[in-house]
């Protein structure tokens, strides 16, 4: 995807931006329990944001996040990657249109690599697709503290169809 | 650790037991939010149970369980079935000794197959220790629907010290 | 796979089996380097054998085999296993046919556990899918040694088409 | 490792250079099958490069590499870097010291995506270190052609001592 860019850079409609925002924030019940938002929406990369609560922890010693939040964020920002890849390559369709094409993704496999302890207010959240092929997308993860240090990496496979 | 087993086999204390419980359940915020509960607990393999609700669903038109809930219930899991190998290890040490090492568990990395939609009212989770070193432990979950059906599976390496 | 077994057991016709074995043992030519070799062939799961040789070196001064002898090995076998199960499913086409599947399978991702080190004379190899569905295939795998000691365990996703 | 540079960059001694390079090449036989060379060795990051040949065969129709290639050689790459950088911490030891530090490093486990077939005539290794623990290291790991394109990815978690 990222290799392959289009000649005429596309631009998200509104519609399809603020659609696919309340489908991943809302719809997905288990993001909002993650308190997860999207901070950017772009067909190259996505980006998003967690605020600590004491719902996510993990380590009631160290107020530090809990694993699964790490990657269950990883997880759904993968997909919310091949999503902006899908829509941004099939710019003939209707948002409406392409946003339905959000409910036949799903998860192959995940990887999450823990590198530091999630400790911090806010975590950013990051995600690319390495490859969008016509029945699989691959993506690569990054979760960071506020002062920008990688506290996990992650990659994922994703049936798109 | 399932390829030695200690010749006398090792029965943990209920204090043990009563203590390993309140931390997983309780003090893991986030297990609490999973709703995740042990129901057995042996030096070679754990099992819990995560009941479906509203708050764990990923997929709003077909009441699928988030992609993110298996990962981090597995990844508990995986962690809890570490923590028996490591109790079963130290039963020279008193319970409250032996507990105080599940603070210094971390996970190093993760890997989740999802197989088949968590579609259901409850989930069986599984989890065994393929090695227990002395620095780290590499194990393998399962997720399986009620009727046994395994839904995703999962292979993680943890940190001990 | 395992889960919904044909109501009547496949026998694969020797044909098959010597086509299947030829492509996988000769044509491949790094599995050839590796010595790798089937042992038996059922739809459900597959099993080979590596015999430990100079070449496979990875630990010079523990004649240990080399982690990529195992990731290369595991990543075979689980793409043996794929093709076992869909000439299961395509027992109405003629061997040749269904030899024919297997220039189009590829791995998507791999993941290997190495719990402990590779040394003996022999390891033996085995991989069972998980699932198989219309486009993408999960598999398991396991890398043991000569008394059946679990050396390495393996997790794959395969493109089929 | 790489956010937290050395105030002074470090600059490996010739003979460790070739040292490292004498057991990476030729003491691990199964590098020297594979064909891989080191092309750089530096702290931070640690490339090389695989020549195609017919031993590294894996799709006989279409003269592709083998997966088993790609994931031995970004293996090794990532256990390179951990070498690096472990050389790097422990530039108060002789050359010959911080070499045998080499002897026990170990693969954890691995994993690798498969974005694009491996054809060509050279490929290109890259390895990072993302985190440098007393106890465990996590790597990234590129696998591309000659024009750049990224072919596989991979990540490894690496014991160390």
């Amino acid at each position: 995807m990222t290799r392959h860019p289009p000649m005429v850079p596309v631009e998200f409609e509104d519609e399809f931006v603020r659609g696919l925002t309340e489908i991943f924030e809302q719809k997905i019940v288990f993001n909002q329990v993650l308190g997860l938002k999207i901070t950017s929406l772009q067909p190259e990369a996505v980006t998003g944001l967690i605020a600590m609560k004491p719902d996510l922890v993990g380590h009631y010693a160290f107020n530090r996040l809990h694993g699964g939040v790490i990657s269950a964020g990883l997880d759904a920002m993968g997909g919310l990657a091949v999503m902006a890849a899908i829509g941004a390559r099939h710019m003939d369709e209707a948002p409406a249109q392409r946003l339905q094409r959000f409910a036949k993704l799903g998860t192959i496999d995940l990887r999450i690599d823990y590198l530091r302890p999630g400790i911090g207010e806010y975590f950013d959240l990051h995600a690319e697709v390495l490859r969008l092929g016509s029945r699989v997308a691959s993506t690569r993860m990054e979760f960071r503290g506020v002062d920008g240090k990688l506290l996990s990496t992650g990659a994922g496979a994703y049936i798109i169809s």
